[in-house]
């Protein structure tokens, strides 16, 4: 009897159950479960739903033995042993288009709060100190932006630019013919020359792992401003703290960390995190630019329409 | 001698002197000017130039026998006696057309910056507070936003909204007949009915003065997030704040305040403002909206042009 039962780790919206129930799948929804409590029952199960808190690896896949397809309530798959997976014929699917909208919306977010000094001047008159002429604004009309990944939430982005009457540059290395109505597709070379402020859009992978570091930024023409809502890892914070200190890096706004287990981060995590944000010149949201109320929903809809079609 | 010269009282654009000595105009700019030591100099004046320091009231007006016209660098009329001005026959001039895209664009930060928790969970990351459930967002996308006064500054805050799919509707007491693709006109009545936040793009008149008060807020039928980009005094902020402790308005970020000259507030003023910041429901930007580095420009060639059409 395990070729319906499918597990939830996390707490997830409540229409993910009603819609697997729909399919015919038994919904044992754990919340709280540990990797090892995975590990030990992940056989009886014919598909698993997951975040971020449990890492699907090569030991739980090869525990799954049941397993049909491995589902991600998200977009980023650096924690799914992906290839493995596939090696075994099980299916991994996400949810990219879910929280596409929350992200773009929290990107833009973090631009104009970066451009218009938002979090900055609302830190000093909390004080009491009310500085206008240190606080003047640099509209985003006519500045220069590129978008570095132009898959759904790098597009989701450019969208909302548009009336922000930005040049809007966009890089993929894997895709081609992308220019649309919102974005124009641009080799670095040229994104070197012009762009103001960079933005990541791009997933988690060997090959963008501190990918943002000393070299990557060195030729750039113009001093940066960058935006990091994709995964803390794909950038070197210790490169990315030389670069603010030397002005090659205006500020940045990061919704997420190398390391964002502040339990249990080393001790020169901490420190640099820490010496990041004595700089004012780099802010920080906790990891929740997708995690909107409304993506709940979104993404039990595309999850279960996608395993629907594995039938 | 004093049919061509004009006084600066502020540190303006250097456009600004350059187009109005091509208009044959010869300028004093004088940033630091009192209003005592304009007073007695306005009589050898064709026109001044102001922003908000100055206050050209009644009295001015009467020193300065052959003032022609009086031209402000910005939108807000509040503190030029216009009435008075006109019944003498000189011209007052503004730029409002200068700053509404500033303007706008803070608008939706400060909407961004609420919605989705930016400022709030900025506060508590640099404390090593990473606090992801706590801060969760909402997405615009769906929301129902209410602008208050449809001239220049609600119309381009409108625009921006547009690819952020919400309801936009849109009140001014003093037009008809004007929605367009952005806006919808909408009475008060439905309004109440609809509105999950209100932003406020009215001028500070009699009319309006604590405008935004208990009864103001009274017939909202959902707790409401307030944005105010316009002035502080159209905000009872004593009242504000007994609709935030009561849930009546869940939160609000204000660019203004009822009295920004912190050094010169009452007790009463001071402790207001840190209450509200104190409920963690309240940030205030330094009144920096309209401020960018690229207005000061656009003020002078929007001003200038209508300077020359007075020859």
């Amino acid at each position: 009897m395990t070729d319906n039962r499918v597990l939830l780790t996390e707490n997830f919206h409540p229409l993910l159950t009603e819609k697997l129930s729909g399919l015919g799948y038994v919904c044992d929804s754990r919340p709280g479960i540990t990797y090892q409590e995975v590990m030990d029952s992940i056989s009886s199960y014919t598909g698993i739903i997951v975040a971020t808190r449990i890492e699907v690896d090569h030991r739980l896949i090869d525990a799954g033995t049941n397993l049909k397809f491995i589902a991600r309530a998200g977009s980023g798959l650096d924690r799914i042993d992906v290839s493995h997976a596939r090696t075994k014929g099980i299916a991994v699917l996400s949810s990219p288009e879910g929280n596409a909208n929350a992200v773009a919306e929290h990107a833009v977010g973090l631009l104009l709060t970066m451009l218009h000094n938002i979090t900055r001047s609302a830190f000093e008159t909390r004080q009491g100190l009310w500085l206008v002429e240190k606080n003047r604004v640099h509209e985003l009309e006519g500045k220069t932006i590129a978008i570095i990944g132009y898959g759904n939430t790098g597009r989701a982005f450019a969208r909302k630019l548009f009336p922000f009457n930005m040049k809007v540059l966009a890089f993929d290395k894997y895709l081609s013919n992308y220019s649309d109505d919102f974005a124009m597709e641009t080799p670095m070379e040229r994104i070197y020359d012009e762009a103001e402020i960079v933005s990541f859009h791009i997933p988690l992978t060997a090959e963008t792992k501190s990918m943002v570091n000393h070299e990557y930024m060195q030729p750039f023409s113009h001093p940066a401003r960058l935006i990091n809502t994709s995964r803390g890892k794909i950038i070197n914070h210790r490169d990315l703290l030389s670069c603010i200190q030397s002005g090659k890096v205006i500020e940045a706004a990061c919704d997420v960390y190398e390391n964002e287990d502040f339990q249990n981060q080393t001790k020169t995590e901490r420190m640099i995190f820490d010496q990041l944000v004595e700089t004012g010149k780099v802010i920080f949201t906790p990891h929740v630019a997708g995690k909107s109320f409304e993506a709940g929903a979104k993404h039990a809809i595309v999850l279960t329409e996608k395993i629907g079609m594995l039938k």
